[in-house]
């Protein structure tokens, strides 16, 4: 989930992934069936801490009571000690991860968003952004509806409350029906656990298996840390109901629409040891390296990947055009807040900070420099000069995805588009502005063909890549609002 | 307000008032038309700290957007700070005191409570309880109704925002028709504020001005701390709205029944230096004591008040029966946490902690004790036996009210009535079980007649005095229904 | 001990005391003997917390090692818990309230100080003050030795751990030959406790039993909440010293020369339940007010203290001229830090906050307004004010001290001398100076009655009395050195 | 410094490096002739944050006053602000970087220790430790010194303030003619900076310079990180004094000794962009893996490096022996706090937390696996069975550095010996320990050839390889001492 539109404020937080990055939204984490299901929750959002770093919760249920306990910041300062796991007790327990704001405050939007409907305690967790929230928030509100956050998922919830079907399941389908956009959600009654994935299936989610429990999870990466095994996506559109006993049902409520999976979870978003759409990340990105070797060579002595995201990649470019890989750029491991600059020297002490040049190394050489993505372009600029003042002698800049042109309304946070430095210059432009020799991008049916599809189908792609291409697949109905003259006239409150 | 039924567990911080003592449960306060209003409703807020230490809540309104911050603890740990009152703009803001349980999760009971409407933002703060709130809230619940907290209050708020009338004063009005119990209320809308009183002005509130702002307050001593002007009491079942201008309307909603104010802010709740129902309360106080030694004089040396709530009475006593005003026991002016007790010796450290024989002075002396009530009686042995180890020679005690036999159901923390000394013996059983050698309490109609009627009118009280008398003013549907057959069955979260 | 340079800063929290008056610096509790002896101290202290109410600290001994705990703020709210005596094993233990400067840099002056000497561990508590520690800390400092500290206090230690005597008595008393001033000392080492008091006695200290367990605590009311019984004051120049099995052997190593005990603790700093030199602080402060409304009556209808430090002096006052005592003002029980001031109105809010007028009462009355003492005299003047707002007719200020016209040098916290009322004009200035219609303070010779000598001896004063008098009974050294042009030159560092 | 005998328990958070390796133990970095000199000490003291996570401190001096302030965690976590910064006035400052135990007691250990000497504020870090300190302690003590810390390294302010000789310096240089072992010190006075660098040069310590203002610094990264250039190193006995005016003097007290410095450094402690000795340590650690590869070859499909120690290594043996080079482990970015394992399935879940095998590119392949050393081996046995568990076919061990038999007396965190894996055990049962197909270490002659000699001089090693080869370079006093029957008798206080 999304549209908090108060979360304008930068944090002071530099939160270990880069600044000048898309960043994934959110994780989600469930599993069913093993006793204190809190601590394996944990770890499984540990494993997801990639997707969402500044708020955490945990939802739990022990057949009677449904418990909570939120946090801001990294799950290991929130949830690692036994006093916060045993204030969740339960065999059955959920979990998110999220990118947003900080503050006290800032807690009521944290998820598992939680309430008490008339059948029962009802949780949910949600990964994506729905894209008419506003609009039906509007309604919902005029017949009466209180908010209790400003979150997008919490329509959801007012959405099955309302709702005038006979069972907890067809009131949620019900709600289903009326939301567009992206949401893979997992949510909890006391009947039990329910997996679902939007009918174009953009954000993911997998299931796996441990022991005798059911799992639910953002990537696999989460089923390893927690030793369960994978057994199979959600499908897009796929609804899984999980009893309390673990027997488990599937429901196809939109029939079966042309999936559309954000390609860019595969460029950037998912941790390399995840295995997504049935493809390892890792080789994928190897893959996108080794298709940019050949679409944009170079001639130069050494690859050098802009740790880490860059490295898969920079290790494909560099055995596809045999070039030595080698780390020019050292990564510190303690990130934190941005320190106050000195008042003398210390020239962009703050990149320096989190990445530093291997001076003995990189010193008289020609470089490939590689990077995944560029987004406003500052920091490709630092980097670039970075290199420069430890005496490269060229630096060849490449990137394993298409220019970012458009921002993302399905659960990434991107800058608004006319801060994107590929929606505002040309590849040569671009090369200027971040001082590099050369500068070229994967192309778009090089990164199709990197994830394993023979081209881009133009007519009907296989992925959402809107960030790319432009091409939203589904309606943007309060964007739309937003920029028509009847403005939304509900009062928003500060109020936490 | 009061119901939360997770209030249960005592808290280790020991509250400012004595531990066997009845309890207001809240004091409000609201302002519009000053400056920074919110630094004026802290300082409101820190003169009603003695009816509710818990929590605290301040919600202000700019013209614009609501603001608010709530807190553990007293007012002065949480809103005296630039800062803390600078989150809070606006020329109108109100506030309120809890006394209520610790921790973040209870933040959402802490009040005022607050609720983005269609009609926008709507702010309450509560003094009374609601005592059919839990057969509400499962008629709202079951029509899709989400609350946010457990207490009796946001049954108000979901009542106005599913009303059908159509201007936000008829809904609040339709609301309040449907509660019974006991409220006074001051809410704030984009419109302006509006205070009530419920048909029997069970709880106090009164009406002031500052300058050209209007004040409202439990109590008037709140007025003269913040500067204010008392202009008159808010008459039971009366509605007075003020616009953002400062323009007043009242409204008699439901006619002119006869009131039934409570007694016992007379005896303990009130400060002494407030003005009730046209009395003075330190005066009636006074009565009370004088009162008290025409109807039970002591043959004695010394009279010796409990500090400080038995001081006036005490007064009163001395100055009637001729017998000389002593401080026999000193108070300590620092309380907080109970100790952990030494292993060895130290009898009663915890009473002795906060009230301290003057063991020159009783030595050898006949002395009475006056103080305001025996609820449970446990304070009372230890007090009585305090004065013997000091060596008095006779120990006569007085109470300045009547037995306390019966629960509050409207807004007072009372023990169930089984732990209620008064309703488990009578009046001899209780002095031995005090160990005093004589004890008396006030007649019922010396109580009225302290406050200045004739005598208690038992067709139709004048006061409510269902504590003592146990003849409750209102129906109870609450309490009915818990002793029925049929439970309630909402599943309750411990999600906070 | 007192000579902190660094605490110039006001600190932003009223201590609960008013703070326009002289406050006692510190207040000291031990006990040997007893099971977990640091609870016993904790609730000891907290019955001395009126002496010193910023920082707190508790050192015990379990027969092998030394335990140690401080904290900031009342003791209540670093020692109550279980957890906190804890750590603090042992049937040894003693601790110390001060009032002194917030922050975690200081902690290093919040005693008991502690230090490992040759001979062991070495724990002590002071209250008083050293007049001559800057000059013997710079001779010590030159030799080698180094301060944890910015307290005249660790200078003892370093005369102790320097001394070449061979016991660590000798040591101790060698040490104690070269300081001047004022203390009361409570210290424990390995072999158990050693409690003393200057030759002049200025600061208090008694003893008291706790079963077989040995007590030292700065006054009686701490014997009284932990459950001793008095015993007797440690005399003024007298050592006592307690072994680890409970065996007493008293020193004198200073003969026996004419005491001054602090006459200001019975006007002001003891607790009025406090026995001080064999008299009843409540009947003294009873006596005090007696001869101030013999020697300056006033034709009033009402007797009215400033609560609480006037209410036993306003007894006497009213007990002996025949006019009514009446609580014409109500004390908040709420204190805590100064809020900030409303921008509109709220004339003297700080004051009514802690102090409102009972306006039922005073108006059109003529009152007698009963303090124990004026310092800057702005307290008074807004006291004087809230009077007449509150109506009444007329306002006889009656003092129940001399006039405070010198600084204290012995352990209190005094403004400098220019700022004090009495030094800078006479009593009918002041009157004028603080509106009242008429003022008097006691007698030199009145408080010396009531202490029950017959007069001051002007030859050689019966106690300490140079706040009043300007006689101080012992050389001021660093005083002498801070007004010579030869300045103290060492580096001071900031550093914590 | 080192010799903290309270330091004993185990810290419940992960440091951020691996559990299972030998730490260096802390970091030090100076600056003067800057304005607000301690942002510079903030940055530069983050880049060293690998030598010491868990606590850090910063003294200041501004001309006048010294000024200090200490904080546990991570440099980010206590000096990123401008209000820290703003505590710190002044253009000189240094600071320190420890590996140490937490709470608030602590504080008195973290570094730069401060006194104030008769000539004035003396500011210390180090970086070592001194092998005699208890045997100095012992004999100052008894002399009348009085210790604040547990720290080794106040022994050199006490030798230096209680030196006969006239200047300062004199002192200082007297103090370190009695002490033996590893130091490197940055020192403040009021006249200036002081560093040194004892006889053999254990630990490493740099000189830049950052316009005209003068930085030390244990590693050259933190002089990039600020923007400073490399000038030199701080040789082996060296002693550089710099004025207020930035005037250099260099001094060799101890004439011209062997160098010994520690060749850890090169295997693990310091940072791979670090140039060490004038070799780039990244550089070093490769040639580290190719000497390996020749040593050691392997019949295997791919390299798998431990990340991120062993990624270099990794680098230099896949280059020589042409096997890829691939990432099979993923290292999380969060670490933080070890978390409750689940009580149902999650087999080593914590060593999964941090590392993940890339299942998808590790299945069905033989690997080498690099790692910089063995410590305990408990976290190799779970790494190489974790490479099972995602398929490996065969896992080959090679490690860069000599089995690890002996430890560290100078400033490195060592298990006791009878917990190193490779003092209870030869290779063969090592390799059977830890489940490997093989296993191989460098030779002690192959390191030193990593490092640029021909050979390891048996007569005179050019480096301390204590840890490898058992030959310690000094006295180790205090361990013989503690080894002799005549053991420390000082009581040693638990006071803080």
């Amino acid at each position: 989930m999304t549209t908090d539109l108060e979360l304008s404020d930068a944090t002071p937080w530099d939160i270990g992934a880069d600044d000048d990055k898309l960043r994934e939204e959110c994780g989600i984490f469930g599993v069913l069936g093993v006793r204190d299901a809190a601590a394996t929750v944990a770890l499984g959002l540990h494993a997801l801490q990639h997707r969402g770093q500044e708020a955490v919760g945990i939802t739990s249920f022990d057949g009677q009571e449904f418990y909570q306990r939120k946090g801001i910041g990294h799950v290991a300062a929130n949830f690692s000690t036994g006093s916060a796991i045993a204030e969740l007790p339960g065999t059955m327990a959920s979990g998110h991860v999220r990118y947003s704001t900080t503050g006290g405050a800032g807690l009521r939007n944290v998820q598992p968003l939680f309430a008490d409907l008339a059948s029962g305690g009802f949780s949910i967790a949600h990964n994506g952004n729905i894209s008419n929230a506003m609009f039906l928030k509007r309604d919902l509100v005029r017949k009466g509806a209180i908010f209790q956050s400003t979150s997008d998922t919490e329509v959801i919830i007012h959405l099955v409350a309302t709702s005038r079907y006979p069972t907890l399941l067809d009131r949620f389908v019900d709600a289903l029906r009326l939301v567009e956009g992206a949401y893979s959600l997992i949510c909890m009654t006391p009947e039990g656990m329910i997996a679902c994935r939007d009918p174009l299936g953009i954000r993911p989610l997998v299931m796996g298996k441990l022991g005798d429990a059911v799992v639910f999870a953002s990537e696999t990466v989460a089923l390893d840390v927690v030793g369960a095994d994978f057994v199979r996506e959600v499908e897009p559109g796929e609804l899984i109901q999980v009893d309390l006993d673990g027997n488990l049902s599937t429901h196809r409520p939109f029939g079966k629409p042309n999936a559309r999976p954000c390609i860019f979870e595969h460029v950037y978003f998912s941790r390399p040891d995840s295995v997504m759409g049935g493809s390892s990340v890792y080789q994928v990105r190897k893959a996108i390296g080794a298709q940019l070797a050949m679409e944009s060579p170079a001639d130069a002595d050494l690859v050098i990947p802009v740790p880490d995201s860059g490295v898969p990649a920079a290790l494909g470019y560099a055995q596809q055009s045999g070039i030595p890989f080698e780390l020019g750029i050292i990564r510190s491991h303690y990130v934190g807040r941005t320190f106050i600059q000195p008042s003398d020297g210390a020239r962009n002490a703050d990149v320096k900070r989190k990445h530093n040049a291997n001076r003995a190394l990189v010193a008289g050489k020609r470089i490939v420099l590689i990077d995944d993505s560029i987004v406003r372009g500052t920091t490709s600029l630092k980097i670039v000069q970075m290199m420069r003042d430890a005496g490269a002698a060229e630096v060849h800049m490449r990137i394993a995805s298409p220019p970012t042109e458009h921002s993302c309304f399905y659960g990434v946070d991107t800058p608004e588009r006319s801060k994107l430095l590929a929606a505002r210059m040309d590849v040569a432009a671009m090369a200027e502005f971040i001082h590099a020799d050369s500068l070229a991008f994967v192309s778009i049916d090089g990164l199709y063909r990197a994830v394993g599809e023979a081209e881009r189908n133009k007519a009907c792609p296989q992925y959402c890549d809107a960030c790319f291409s432009g091409e939203y697949p589904t309606r943007l109905t309060d964007l739309a609002d937003r920029e028509s003259p009847d403005q939304l006239s509900l009062p928003v409150g500060k109020v936490a």
